[in-house]
């Protein structure tokens, strides 16, 4: 049934217009599970850099969307690259925003998430301190199984459309189990 | 000797006007063991949000010049709240840019850290996202003694003057100390 | 109904016998909302320390033990000291023996953590990095409220009780949220 | 000259006999870089589980041993697995057992770290952890080249020689490097 039906968002970490973590969420939708539904986040891309002078005067109308469509979700897959080892400064900045809102939108919410990186670690280092930062928002982060794609250029065409199976499979098990978590987390 | 100097830049990782880790930035100098001098570094305000593709049209003059005057430098002191349990979108910005430079500024670069908030750790989980960051951008970064100032609000007057004189005290301890790491990687 | 009680147990990381965090865990039942009881595992310190050539000569029965009282409970307290920024090398010992086994005991079970510790901090730092090693294990973690008391010297008597009512206020509402995470997990 | 060479201990964070990183510490000697010695440390297998009811009737004396072979050397080679995302308990706990020494011998210490694991990130989840029990311990460790070595089961034979040429001319750049890092801190 349409009741019962789960609405994911993606969050995309990166900007630049041929990233291959947008590249990897794009494909997301395609690879959804039964009764599963997957939709794009607004980019963060427009924000600005957080300053609480700034928040004083308002919270910019793109912090309170991008706030509103998270809410509205069942859960949100964060898809994003590593820079120097940790979290892209663009992404904790939309994450710097949104948690100062008085009703802080991952609160309880479920999250899973995914990388990619050209290089052999697939983004692992930025996942575990993406994590810590999910404990402050008391996000219910999926544990496991982990998505890090590695080597990542080899593995999405010149058109950003991914064609490694194993890719995939290991997105689409993590969606399943994405599902299941929240389905269990749901009051019957 | 001048030409003995050691000349030290602080980075600041809040843009807030009234900013408590802008205010102990603003301390370092009068603080500054002998032989030594401290300067701020240009404001991270202006940087625009990490983008590859702005990168392909050439650096943003703010990038460049900021890493002229962290290569310029013996050592940097970043000073910087906690946002989320770990490093402010703001800076991490800052440091995903310079980080892309041909000559990157922090390789080698001897670093110390400090950081100031409200609540009891001071910044602490900030600090070791920071420092893995660090490895990565190949720094030297002095491990103890730690600086993390707790509870700043009662420390710091409404004029922005660290009032405080454990703090003080602490930083001065750290200040010696880096001085003494700076002098013992130089060569004779 | 007593069908729908809840069981925890509790994992103490340190050996001392005057440990705070084993005093702080043995409060623990005490403290237990309604529905809820909280029963001890035995010592993590009679395990040898972890050798793959021991385990091919079949695990200890110390290991089998705790592995059982794990999964016979819905849910584990770990109290534990921090050691050196991170998760006491006998706790760690006790986790990586328990990670070995076939059906290994943390995997989908869910999980608080508890710390305590002189310093200012209260053990955080171990926290941390506890919840990285638990994502390995696919156990649920609780995200907040954390539960780290600092300072605990003057917050336990010298008979071992705790007497800081701050303390037990903090770790009534660790416990009360997370029967609710466990009860929302649990299928209707 | 023998007054300017430079005198390493690795120490191994497994105790299997067949041990993929005990066979990569055992090679560093054949690849250690003109003027540099590289001597083993003795095993941490037979040390007990810390427990501060113990220390107080004396440290063990393999602790002191350990602690006095370090004390003597220039710099200390970590070569660990990772176990469970983290340090392994058994060298957490020696780590933890040296750190109670009133002379603490990580202090200012030099420290170099490897690691090998089957899986295809060799490792690194435990680095990022030991940097930070590095911190509390004041060692300078070594920020980089790093040395993580994956997919180690095709790279060391059945009789434990590292048989990758890629390993070892990684390996010898981080020695090269670790020289140069301690020369550097040596007063001329």
């Amino acid at each position: 049934m349409s009741s019962q039906n789960i609405r994911l968002v993606t969050l995309v970490g990166s900007l630049r217009k041929g990233s291959y973590n947008a590249a990897l969420a794009r494909a997301l939708p395609g690879w959804a599970p039964e009764g599963v539904e997957i939709h794009p986040l607004p980019s963060i891309g427009t924000l600005p850099l957080y300053d609480a002078d700034l928040q004083d005067r308002g919270f910019p109308q793109e912090v309170t969307a991008l706030a509103e469509a998270i809410r509205a979700a069942d859960g949100v897959v964060i898809v994003s690259p590593e820079y120097n080892y940790s979290v892209p400064g663009v992404l904790k900045n939309a994450l710097d925003w949104l948690s100062r809102l008085p009703e802080q939108p991952f609160a309880k919410k479920p999250v899973a998430i995914q990388s990619a990186s050209p290089g052999i670690f697939g983004g692992a280092r930025m996942q575990y301190h993406l994590r810590q930062v999910l404990v402050f928002l008391d996000a219910y982060v999926l544990p496991r199984p982990e998505v890090m794609v590695g080597q990542v250029m080899g593995k999405i065409d010149d058109q950003g459309n991914v064609t490694d199976t194993a890719t995939r499979d290991f997105s689409q098990g993590q969606l399943a189990a994405f599902r299941d978590f929240i389905g269990m987390m749901r009051k019957g």
